[in-house]
Order: structure tokens, then sequence, then C-alpha cells
């Protein structure tokens, strides 16, 4: 069957039981950050990569350095997920003969001040040369305390969930701009309890029953609440990808004081309850369409 | 300036003095294996990537489960250059919507059994589709002992030069299934002292003068002892890529112990003395010519 017409979470589902199982691995493929004890360390090893591609994550004409801030924000992003510190990157760069040394060096000025944003070092690479699409691929290892990490499983039923910012049109600039909310998820960690949480990189649609799923739930959201982007619409928002917002679960015993807390310390990100973790059976006529969900 | 004319260790040049330092930072871009002192951690944070590309490092009909042996197979060479143990590895599959799910298992397949061979769990990936040629990124986190870690830049003048294997004429099947030299590695720092050490990815004439320069030296070679893989000229030997053996430096009152011990242990597999490392006024007509170098 081709790629096109199995998607990527069914790619995943088959190829996920031939990966290796090992003492040491906390939580591998599946989840935003591979998780391992560190021989002798305290902290958890977090370990993630990810990549653009000329094309599909950004245009021939984008400017360098734009690319090269996205090829490092994108995996950080999922280090917030965790409430991870990430803290060395490689940068993999496949590229045409044909673009300038001067493209590369806009690039990695745009992964350097992307990754000194968050006291993240580039400690290597690699380049080759591609006949096709340029791509980026940015792998970063850091570390998380244990009782501080944040898995997508650990939603309970009745939790409420927030999400971070606004949804929908990322395209028309935000996936270029956007800052993972690492500050964020390690100011929660350290503050509340925090069931589960993920970052949203495909569309809340996508990546919400991700989230239940893992935690063996179902989930209830209030459409009208949901926290739109200027000029996108609710099917933006729902089904628009790259958002990089958190999407978390806590006890509605926190709700009071985290929303109080987070106004004072985050006054310019919002923070918004768009619904709740609910059991399975409530949710039966909610269908993934191409990663478009339809909720009640 | 174009790529194409500026070449990977100009650009390469160019770039380092823009990365990050950092306290924790042993050794960065520019060596086999980025170089970490980990929180806490004994042991020294080895972290690696590479890529394969369509059209570049394997073809398009090559069997797909060759492709990820091959995939995983580079960056573990990288770790037996700095004697180091890989441990945990993630996949950036970059890929055509075109290519079929059977074409991706066989990928993964080659990944896991390559992976498997040296105790390595694939713990995650990404994956995106693209336009353009297929590339496989694969990012390698590991460890070695402090006293153990070998650079390329420990060369003292008079060492003893050696290479694993044969040489030249890797395109002919070698590039596909060759086994990274990590036992070689650890049994030589286990046993000896290794002065510097590095893998050959891009040809002894290319790789050679990088290890010499970076311990601040220059080299003689006797040609005629160069071993050749059947079928490869002198020519190959020395300009092909992809040999993905090791090039070491010990002391010449190593030699005999060395030779003798390493025909017992490793009694299927060469070590040939190819000449010694040198000061270097006695090289300045030894000039590097794209990737080949003219030997005396």
């Amino acid at each position: 069957m081709k790629l096109s017409r199995l998607g990527e979470d069914r790619l995943l589902a088959e190829l996920l039981p031939s990966l290796g199982r090992d003492a040491d691995l906390v939580a591998g493929a599946g989840d935003d950050c591979a998780v391992v004890r560190s021989p002798r360390g305290k902290n958890l090893l977090l370990l993630k990569c990810d990549c653009v591609v000329e094309g599909i994550h950004f245009a021939r004409a984008t400017d360098a350095a734009r690319v090269g801030w996205k090829a490092m924000m994108r995996p950080l992003s999922d280090f917030a997920a965790v409430s991870g510190l990430p803290r060395f990157a490689l940068v993999t760069l496949i590229i045409s003969p044909k673009r300038t040394a001067a493209w590369v060096k806009k690039l990695y000025r745009g992964l350097t001040r992307a990754a000194s944003q968050f006291n993240v070092v580039i400690v290597g690479g690699e380049t080759s040369s591609t006949r096709g699409a340029t791509a980026i691929s940015v792998a970063v290892a850091g570390s998380v305390e244990p009782q501080r990490w944040i898995s997508r499983a650990g939603g309970k039923a009745g939790d409420d969930l927030f999400v971070t910012g606004q949804l929908g049109g990322s395209i028309r600039g935000h996936h270029l701009r956007f800052r993972p909310r690492i500050e964020e998820a390690r100011w929660l960690t350290a503050n509340f309890r925090v069931h589960a949480m993920m970052d949203l990189s495909d569309g809340l649609g996508a990546d919400l029953p991700r989230l239940a799923r893992a935690s063996g739930l179902g989930f209830q959201i209030a459409k009208e609440t949901l926290p739109r982007r200027p000029g996108a619409s609710l099917t933006n928002a729902i089904s628009d990808g790259e958002d990089f917002e958190l999407l978390f679960a806590v006890s509605p015993r926190d709700r009071v004081e985290l929303e109080r807390r987070w106004r004072k310390k985050f006054p310019r990100l919002r923070l918004t309850r768009i619904g709740r973790l609910d059991r399975k059976s409530k949710i039966k006529n909610q269908k993934l369409r191409s990663g478009y969900i339809h909720f009640k």
C-alpha cells in the first residue's frame, strides 16, 4: 500500500512492535520524546529528532534564518510537551549543491539563535548533498527530573483540558516564528500536578484524540471556547497543524488556582479551558477523518 | 558562493566559529562524535547523527533492508571512531508518498537488524513526506569512559599509523554491508594506548590529513603497503569513500605486541601498518585536491 493512503498513525502502529524494547527505555516511539534512564544519572535522558523539508514545511523562497529557527524549534517543542529541558543539538543538513554558502550561513544563524533561546548548544552535524528538496533534521538531547516528566498517558476521567495560546492559521506566519512553551511547561510542573501533556503539531483534531487514547479515555470539547488566532475559522483551529501550543490535563480541583496564577505569571499568553477528559464510552461518535475530528 | 564550489571542509570551517561553546562540551562539531559531560554521570555522553540520501548514498532500486542497514551503521561507525558504545537511536524518515508501506517495513527491518548487532535500541523517530529524494537520518546517543575516549587530536610524531580491513571499491557492495569496527575499537582501547583514531568515510586521502591536522602533525605513507579490496586500484584505495575502517595512531613501541595480539583476537580482519605520523615540516608537498591527496 502506498504511504499516501496508509497515513502516519497507521504506519507508526505497524512499525512500533518491531522496534526494540529495553530495560532502560521509559517511553519510546509514539510519545513526544524518547525517555531513557541514564546510567548513574538522577535525571531521565530525553531524545528527540524532527525535520523540516522544502516544499512541505517551508517554501523554496522562505528566508533561511526562519527555516533554521523552525528546524530547531520543532524538536524543542517536544521537550516542552514532556516538561523537559533540551541541552544539545545535532543538525543534519541535506542540501542541493546549487544552494549558496550564504544561504547555509543564514540557516545556521536561525538555528543558533533559536537554540540560544533555551540554552541549547549545537554540538555537531552532518551535511549531504541531494538532487531533491533541501531538508534539515535536528536531533536534540536533554533531560527531565523523573517526577516532572509528563507523558500523554496520565489523564484521568473528569480532568480539565487546557490549551495555551491560540489555534489555527499558523501557515500565515506563526509556524516560522513560534516559541516552544518550555518555560510554561516547566512552570506548570513546578507548581501543579499535570496529569497528561503534549504539544499540538498536527492540529487539535488529530492530537487531542492521541492524548485521550494514550490515557485510555475520551473527551468532550466546547467548540465555541476554542481560542482562535485572528482570521482563523473554527475549522482552522481544529484542523490546521503547527500550532506548537501545549495541550494538558489537570484535575478540576486545580482549575481556579491555575487560572489565577497563570494570568499573573504569563499575562501575555492565553490559557483556555477547552473541555474535559471523559470515559471512553461517551465519545463513540467522534471519529478521525484524515487528521480532522468531528466534535460533538 | 555555490556549495558545489565551496566543499564540505571549508563550509564547516566557516560555520564552526558560530556554533555554541559550553562548559559541558568536551568535543563538538568537527570530530567524529560530539562528546559532552553528562550531569552526575561518570561516563561521557556521545551524540552523532548521519544520513543517507537516495541518488547519493543508495540507488532508487537498492534493497530497502540494505538501505536501513547502511543508514544505521554509518553513525555507529563514528562511535567506533571514538571507542564509544552506541545505545539509543532516533530515525528521521523523509520519504515520497509514492513509496510503499512494504518498502518502509523492509527499511525498518534493516535498521533494527543493524541496531541489534550492537545492542542499540530505536527509541523514536519522525516521518515527513517529500516531493524529492528519500532520505533517512539517524541520530544516536551512547557513552564512553573518559579514559577510553579517543579523538583525532592525540597523535604524536613518530606514531605508527594502522588501518583495519581493506580499502577502496566500497561502491561494489561493501558500503551496503559493512560492519562498524566497534568491537575492534573497544578491544584496542582496553589493551593499548591509542593516541588518535577516526573512521574512514571519505577516503584515506581526505581523512588521513584530517587526523594529522587535528594532531598538529604531518604523515608519511608507504603507498605499496595500502591494503586494497580485491579489484581496487591504488587510486581507489586512496580516494574512494565509505570504507568505514579504523585509522589509528599508536606508539611504535606497541607495534609488535599489537600485531601479534590482533592476529590472535581478530584472525579474519587484516590490520596493516601504512606509515607514520611526522613533524609537519616534512610534508609540505602533500596537498589535498578535491578529496584526493598526492602521497609522496
